[in-house]
């Protein structure tokens, strides 16, 4: 769901080894503090043992400041040995779009951003083409172009972590970008950079998806948003969808019907992240919903 | 989810007035109680401002038995105005499936019953005619002939709530069940009846629902499960599934088509009540799934 | 599917009483015609003793001109009392868009007319509002504000249908335009308009169908896609959809969930009916995917 | 569709190289033999220039039988290069289903047989284990116990080979049969046995599909029916359909909510298969639904 209760002010996103006494730990805390809990959802996953909470707040009028807070809590985090974070609603997310020529993702996340569907700041476009400049412009958004050869790859990669670092960026779109990234590059943004595949993961990984599909005979197509990890399309999964295709659907016609695919499950994908909704559990994801 | 946690205990649903200190409260009574938390949801609905939770509890050495447990919850319960039920999971909820000549919702619920994966005791079959006499036996279980005719309506219905009474039945499933039950009927099992409607409600309530989407020219079919309400087909809805059709297809073959839906749907919410996922909401349900 | 095969050349559409010899006076024709038949779909509608067809063709050498083969096909169609329409594939249907204040619809139909999966000549767009004025532009399609009150909605309309005979409208899209259409409008434009209504119809019929599913407490939201009549939200349906939302989502949340469906809903019809895939069939429609 | 049309009588399926005139001569053949046609699909495969064809007959008075009909159809399909078949539409494909110790395909395709969907004869039932005995004879379905032994392999396939021939089996369907098929055996079978594989494939083929979804986090699973050929899991697909899950799904859950999944795409693969819609094309399957 998306945030619509009246002034949500901080979200807390905690994960900590499973023992007695977490949620009320928690539920204490924020009681003492004059801040209710609106929306909550937790997971204990039996296979890790691992506790994972997501808990949206409302301040009262004696809560503290966010600081004040973070400091506060810090306490119950070392006490159950909790990574956490806290973030006020208000804070945008600074989103940093990388694209090559397709501009069916990029178009979608720019329309959910201007709406104001996507709570987020898109601080940059990034493209190894000059092609969706005018599309990035239209929208007021810088456009960087860094081209690629394999050649200047290791330069270029280090342009876009340069972006990053000076943008403030907090989550790089991979947005039907067609160029490789390097395992340094997966590991510099490790947690921080959602791509998008175009296929039904772990199906069809690596080139022309649409063609393997087509080969195989699939009936249905799909797509997968997921973190970047240097194992290429091995990333955690965040969200997939089908759409079901039959016999008479030439190569061209599943790429055709794959583009509301991939942009629908991207901009899902990004939606959740930026409302702090998806942790990272291991290889795998939870997605509080 | 079904619920495949080792060794749950207990699980408590509640629904009070939404205030501060609710999550609190419930987390601190089991921690001294010794009771685990292996699932938890809950939700605040801004429109009622009621709050509704469901825990799933894995009790501990030092917990006390159920009625202890309870007894001491109610001063909780009393403090905010809740209404609650501790169930031990391993308490299967009794069930009376009231079915008419149409098969398919009876032989799937049968074979999930046997199967194990509907963890509810079957009591009885009861139908308004003998086709389906075989099928029953053939499960053990106990089936009853209650015909219906107009004379005979009331004392049919009483005969039924004789053996929901004497039976000890917790909820009736209509499984395309073809008489409409009277106003005071309905009022007898508030709550307590779950119906399969073959159309995805509101659209095409009362007769002959695939006709009517037939007329309609719908692209998608639909079934909805709700429980019985004396305003036929407005139920709080549980669940609803849809399948897509096109315009082939006859009413015979939307007929063919929804025995699967039905089937699936009514299953659904039938397992879902039985794991006390289903809290009603006014005219609505809240499914912590 | 979309029209992928090698240079298609032409598309018939077609109606008649069923009767035997149909197909083979069809194939019989374009054979001795010197075209091939790259697709065909047909249907006869045992309810109303109609046949339905839809040939794509590929022209050869010795295939006259697509007026002189319509003189020749005449003959044919009289024979079995057909209507139809045979179209040179490159011939694009001219499209009027009506708008108001939400802009989804408009934004999504853009963009796959511009990335050429839309292939039609978009000629206007029509709002109410000036709101939407610079997305039209930033298209480069021409804008017109043509403001509606209850004193002046007789001349906007009249406005609206000279636009529609000026501009050599085939098909009125109307992406969420917020008006009524009155009688006489709705008649002008008998089959060559459509709507895309919030909601999954006949569910929901008229204002606020978010806000009726929210209380009806529905399971799964829908958008439907169907020619305009003068029986407001009762025209034939071309396409419907739904997404599935639980106890969480409140009216904004479906309202945000439903502009997907929306957006995909409506460019699917209108993509169909601009492929020549969907025909007419008294209440409802056929569509030859 | 399901074949609902009053009295069909016959239906013809063809593949051939693609030229024209095709459809011409095989409605010009029926026309002259007084059938009609009463549901007509057809497929050029641009890939493979292949034609593919499937016509529902009704048989008239002056129509001769059928094999008459086929003898005299034999010119038609010489001139053409036309592989064909023709049958009437009462003749019931015999199906021989084997099977392990899950019993939900099994009790699904012995509902749908029971209750007239699925109009085909099941002819026996092969298993490895004796579990589904009771299931069979409750359904007066001849029930053969194949024990198989890494030793006694070769013989128990022999022995199910020698049923297939014995019974006059069309159609062997494994419906959660645990054993890998010989090579031999799968050749014998070619394009006559249909397998259904507990994952969305081409992923996770091999074993535990759902404990290789569940380590890969993927947010659907998937169920596949397909044509069984010597290479496993890789056979033509005839239907797949998806369940959404979430991260609470432990593998258990996979299987669990799998069941449903298996049970309908199998049935539906096999229905398919028994009303002549699939037409083998290559390592793909054409679906004419």
């Amino acid at each position: 769901m998306t945030d619509q209760t009246p002034t949500p002010s901080a979200v807390l996103t905690l994960s900590c080894p499973d023992r007695p006494g977490i949620v009320r730990a928690v539920a204490d805390f924020f009681y003492v503090q004059d801040c209710d809990i609106v929306e909550s959802h937790q997971f204990g996953d039996a296979d890790t043992a691992q506790f994972h909470m997501r808990v949206l707040l409302r301040t009262g009028e004696s809560t503290p400041g966010l600081a004040t807070l973070r400091a506060q809590f810090d306490e119950v985090a070392r006490a159950f040995a909790m990574t956490y974070e806290l973030h006020d609603t208000a804070e945008r997310p600074r989103l940093l779009i990388m694209v090559s020529k397709f501009d069916h993702c990029l178009y979608d996340l720019l329309y959910r951003w201007k709406s104001g569907q996507l709570k987020a700041d898109i601080v940059g476009v990034v493209s190894n083409h000059r092609d969706l400049e005018p599309l990035a412009q239209w929208h007021d958004i810088p456009f960087h172009h860094v081209p690629v050869t394999p050649q200047t790859k290791p330069e270029a990669e280090a342009q876009v972590l340069r972006l990053v670092e000076e943008l403030g960026v907090d989550l790089v779109v991979l947005a039907r970008y067609m160029q490789i990234l390097s395992e340094d590059m997966c590991q510099a943004l490790d947690g921080r950079a959602i791509n998008i595949h175009h296929s039904f993961l772990p199906s069809f990984k690596g080139a022309n998806p649409y063609r393997q599909a087509h080969q195989r005979g699939v009936k249905l197509i799909g797509a997968t948003a997921h973190y970047v990890t240097s194992d290429l399309d091995e990333g955690p999964i965040i969200e997939q969808a089908v759409h079901r295709v039959d016999h008479q659907a030439a190569v061209e016609d599943l790429v055709a019907l794959g583009r509301d695919l991939e942009s629908q499950t991207l901009a899902r994908a990004v939606m959740w992240h930026v409302q702090r909704r998806v942790i990272l559990n291991g290889a795998r994801t939870i997605v509080f919903n």
